[in-house]
């Protein structure tokens, strides 16, 4: 799929997925573009975990509440480690281990629209005091050192839905200045 | 460009450009994906300034140090407004800001490789201790309650560069649990 037409494609699925396996190859392929991604001073502070054992599977679903994607057959799942970048000139550590993420899911985001399935950006509740992504890390053996901080489900989309209302690119951005003329 | 190739294609550019101008249509293009990345609860806390303004342009690169991208013809500013998108469990404020504008350099930067341009996400001496953005942004009229968090150069490369090593795949993803097999 051209780039554009994947980036406008995109959009955050809440419904139900078709119940058929999602191919190991087009996970690594997902996985790859999310690898690709650029990361703050080449630290590389993204680990992945594509899951679609099916057991294991329903095991994590059943910690999200509320079941954002119950019927999906594949997920991944983002892992992050705080490296420090470097420490600027006020002794402050910079880290950009967000950024970094956020990048590599919108690489795999973009990447599960030109394959043909749905997704959402699920991390609200997995990193807030639900805590839910420490008992997802749990049950897939990732050390204390890393943190899940997101899923991406990953199917076939059963339902039509759409993205949601964006304002307008003039209220949004400008040339050459605050709110100028576009 | 195909959107697998968009995402193998892009690296971080820090040489030098050819003294030509980027069209305002691609500047919009660039705009416009970055716009369309996703934002937490849709809060849509990015807003985008193109600046393709000889002089305007001088200035902020003056106030660039180290001079990441001297000669370039052409440059997107990426504001940031802090909107907090709930308040969970424990009563702290969730704001996924720095997830939203991520996904939107990402956006940005792949679309600028597909239209045969470079650039490089700076951001680190841009927000660190010599607060750089914030003097760009007084240049560029930016209220106080946006901050100007990263700039992308847009411009022809002129110089041969590669993307920078990265860790191979199997020592940064698995399937169905944390350093399993691939």
């Amino acid at each position: 799929m051209e780039l554009r037409e994947a980036i406008n494609a995109r959009f955050s699925y809440r419904g139900s997925y078709a119940q058929q396996p999602v191919p190991r190859a087009h996970l690594r392929e997902i996985m790859e573009a999310g690898l690709a991604a650029p990361s703050g001073c080449n630290k590389q502070t993204v680990s992945l975990i594509g899951v679609d054992d099916a057991e294991l599977l329903q095991k994590l679903l059943s910690v999200m509440k509320p079941a954002t994607c119950p019927t999906v057959t594949a997920m991944i799942c983002v892992l992050t480690k705080r490296r420090i970048a470097y420490t600027d000139g006020n002794g402050v550590e910079r880290c950009f281990a967000v950024q970094d993420y956020a990048a590599a899911i919108e690489n795999m985001l973009l990447t599960i629209t030109s394959l043909g399935y749905a997704s959402c950006w699920i991390e609200g509740h997995i990193t807030d005091a639900d805590e839910q992504g420490k008992q997802m890390a749990q049950m897939l053996g990732v050390p204390e050192e890393y943190d899940l901080i997101c899923v991406l489900p990953v199917g076939v989309p059963l339902d039509a839905q759409k993205r949601v209302w964006k304002r307008e690119f003039e209220k949004r951005a400008w040339f050459n200045g605050f709110q100028t003329e576009a």
